[in-house]
């Protein structure tokens, strides 16, 4: 599809571009849970509903400033919509098919990197999953110790990240994705139906 | 104790830390598997049985470089000669009590920063936890996929290791050591018993 994009020199960012790169800045300087769509437009200088008309939520712009495709969030929503029943197996897939995809691995990969060495980025990565994905999983659960099952969960997920894409571990790295949730999903799902 | 360092100029290195540094240079340069005491003994210059005297095994001179004050594997084998029964829990117990521990987080932390960003660190911290540790478990459980459920195993500890002290994701970073060994044991068991 060919865009119009009159008056914009070349070599000019585009709105969208101005406003990804304002968004990186932004995240990494106050992190994830102290930045707004509204503060973003304003240190970009457009106005805050261009913002939402290029990136719809703050998850979503996130996500798009990592490089990402597409917010997780839509993606646990969907999975977490269809209950508890087998979630643990479902998780696992999902979150194997993303890492699997050298398109969004190269992203996850720097983003883990940056979170592992820099405590800016250590505090967007956990503000985020903190809030966008262990906050939804454990509001399906319920009960007192919710939030800390749901992050064990995400100890396994990310575990299995280290271990099988950026460690490289054997056979872990080379197992195949069916294989996979057949084997994890089980113990992940003992943190969410007991 | 006062010893007697006889003919040794101040400022020059003691046998023991000219072992030390070669090693961290032997295990940078070649990994875990290819860089034997043998070796390490003629890159220093010194006899291999000093080697042996100083540091015993390669996997503890491993550990030793690093700064650790014991190898893991001392630990691993204690904790498998109790059985499979109760052993999730166990495994989360002394994971957890070497991690609080802020001088043997320090060395791991480092440890696990310098994988994460460099192949030749990464490639000797696989092959250990490979051989010293998944492998150990391995042989105990057993079984075509003893391998696989013991490195997922691993996976669930050092995402926990991950998420608990270097993104400090809540609960999960202050929850004490009894309730982690309570809640993410029972999912390691998932592994180890079925």
């Amino acid at each position: 599809m060919a865009v119009k994009r009159s008056g914009r020199r070349p070599g000019q960012p585009t709105t969208r571009e101005l406003i990804l790169k304002t968004a990186r800045q932004a995240f990494a300087a106050s992190g994830y849970s102290a930045t707004s769509l509204r503060g973003i437009a304003r240190a970009a200088g457009v106005d805050p509903g261009l913002v939402v008309h290029y990136f719809g939520t703050k998850d979503n712009l996130f996500a798009r400033a990592l490089g990402l495709p597409l917010s997780p969030t839509a993606l646990i929503d969907q999975l977490l919509a269809a209950g508890l029943d087998g979630l643990g197996e479902r998780l696992v897939r999902t979150f194997v098919s993303i890492w699997d995809d050298p398109s969004t691995r190269a992203p996850l990969l720097a983003l883990i990197r940056s979170a592992v060495s820099h405590e800016e980025s250590a505090a967007s990565v956990r503000q985020f999953i903190g809030e966008e994905m262990a906050g939804r999983l454990a509001a399906l659960l319920g009960g007192p110790d919710a939030h800390l099952r749901a992050t064990a969960v995400g100890a396994q997920l990310f575990g299995l990240a280290l271990l099988r894409y950026i460690l490289q571990l054997e056979p872990l790295a080379s197992t195949d994705p069916d294989q996979l949730a057949k084997t994890v999903g089980p113990a992940i799902q003992r943190y969410l139906t007991g």
